[in-house]
């Protein structure tokens, strides 16, 4: 913390991957989402430059570790395997992950198992938390990885394969604009905490990133920044790039 | 910790000014209300005894910051500017803020922007959440600032004031004196928690403080003395001077 | 845990007395139970083999400070006394204490009062949260220690004592045999929340073990592991040593 604030920017590890609503970059290559906020508001409250790192996500951990970025704030669940290498804050988000299905490749069914077939394939984005679970979950179907969530949908879209692994709100964005054709199962497959994680000699930055937290959740500040972004597709133009004066920006 | 235990004494910062349920005096100027129980219970549970160090409220974290006191016990919110200067605990309380609302001024109205109009004035308490609150929300409207709880609802009852910010349980006390008087906006303007804060190299205090948090949560006794305080008027007479035979204490 | 790690075990206090479903030993003297299947998980995450050191319950502080073991996993209820010489991680369980009455000795009354009175008796294990409880609630009634579960159970069911404090889900296990025997009062007692133990230095690996709890609370594993053991008597037959290829284990 005290690095930071003598330095006066916050170096923030952050996916190079688009992965939206949580982090994405317009037309311009300016990066916006979710995440993005959550960070850019942390540096306000430290009273420093956010300075964004963008680093492919498999390599956040070794970055944080070898001291490139003070911060992990990129849509990074809590994991047991993560926590060895860093110190993690209280949850700021929660993400339920289903497996989201063509209707064209094989009917709806009740039973996730019933995709658990030789030959079906299911996509998920390579090196996340969805491949584990498609690894555990999924043993007869093939799992194909994709280098991001756009290649993983855009997989889906052309019948490449039957299923992917989708974070909320993915699915319900997905059924929202094609109704008759795409479905998920009736659980999650798996849940997991998103947190934002720092060195393990850092527990004094944890405490005051735990209390901002604490803030922003009982003021209601955190759930108008998740309404905006994971139940509105009001952000929707500033992915494609439209005029920005039309863009409807969260209430803050 | 140690300190504490060792001098034998926990000395704990706790507003000088008046601000019931949460902290008054009674006519022989003696201390008491849910913050003085909260923190003689913490100093029950180190085997000290408690050190009351009555602080204006605003200068709390500097008599934390100093040494002069051990631990702030006085409804005191978890904010991020706070946290740079000191650990807080798992919060043991939290707290809505409501436009309290002479119906006398201004009919009672749907919404807390029909009173952010030219002339309206707004009583807060100076230095506290709730000045900020007004100052975000209100911008037409004048924010006043009274010195404390006692003098803003005063203010209120004399119509030198159109609406005061309150924090819960107050608008409940003061609808239920004169429920064709008051009214209160539906949604509360901000929420906060309340948590006890120690200076920043004291995360082996703050943890054993927060397992008593955990212990008096889980045991019920945390919303026992909750009940007393927010829910009832039992503590009443202690603030009136009464005989204290009459009254009934909560039950521990 | 740096500690557990170089050495290649991890040194697991447990009580060295049978509480089922918590803890227990099957025919061969192996043991089992809920706390059992905890420790070994965190085993299994940190990379390293399970230690179990059977400790009776009340020297398992002791045994902590004295390096004995590097944590205590064993249905460990946070108390503050407890956390003036130990680390508590966040709760991974959450227990109900009522009042189990056997309805030959006294009626089943709706109030716990009704059984406070001279010449009836209570049982309960020695140096436990229960022996606390039953000293708090009943002043005149006679409270029984017996070393362990089974021996106050067994005094509960021979009519020895005419009630014993019971940790959920032993009372709805007791009722669930024999409907018309066995009641409990309509609120527990006292509630409290289970959590792991370390050494007050180890911060550090206090913050790993609660992020493995936080990933088991968020995927879901821990309430399916707390279906098996708490909501179901699936594990039965472990205890009396029946055939293990019966034995339904939980689903991981």
């Amino acid at each position: 913390m005290d690095v930071a604030v003598s330095r006066g920017s916050l170096r923030i590890g952050i996916a190079a991957e688009d992965f939206l609503p949580w982090i994405g970059r317009d037309k311009s290559g300016k990066l916006f989402g979710f995440e993005v906020d959550v960070a850019q508001d942390l540096a306000r409250v430290l009273g420093v430059r956010p300075e964004f790192v963008e680093t492919p996500f498999a390599d956040l951990l070794d970055a944080l570790t070898a001291g490139r970025i003070d911060v992990i704030i990129s849509a990074y669940s809590i994991t047991t395997d993560r926590a060895r290498l860093a110190l993690f804050s209280v949850p700021y988000g929660q993400t339920d992950y289903y497996l989201l299905v063509d209707g064209k490749s094989l009917p709806a069914s009740a039973s996730d198992g019933d995709y658990d077939v030789e030959g079906y394939k299911i996509g998920v984005i390579a090196d996340t938390i969805g491949e584990d679970i498609a690894a555990r979950s999924f043993q007869k179907a093939e799992v194909v990885p994709f280098p991001d969530d756009n290649a993983s949908r855009e997989a889906l879209s052309k019948g490449e394969v039957g299923a992917i692994i989708a974070a909320t709100p993915i699915p319900n964005f997905m059924m929202m604009m094609e109704p008759d054709r795409y479905a998920i199962g009736s659980e999650p497959l798996y849940s997991s905490s998103e947190a934002v994680a720092v060195r393990p000699d850092s527990l004094r930055f944890i405490n005051f990133i735990d209390e901002w937290i604490e803030e922003n959740q009982a003021s209601g500040r955190l759930q108008a920044a998740r309404d905006y972004w994971f139940d509105s597709l009001d952000w929707e133009p500033r992915a494609t790039g439209e005029n920005e004066a039309d863009i409807e920006k969260p209430a803050q």
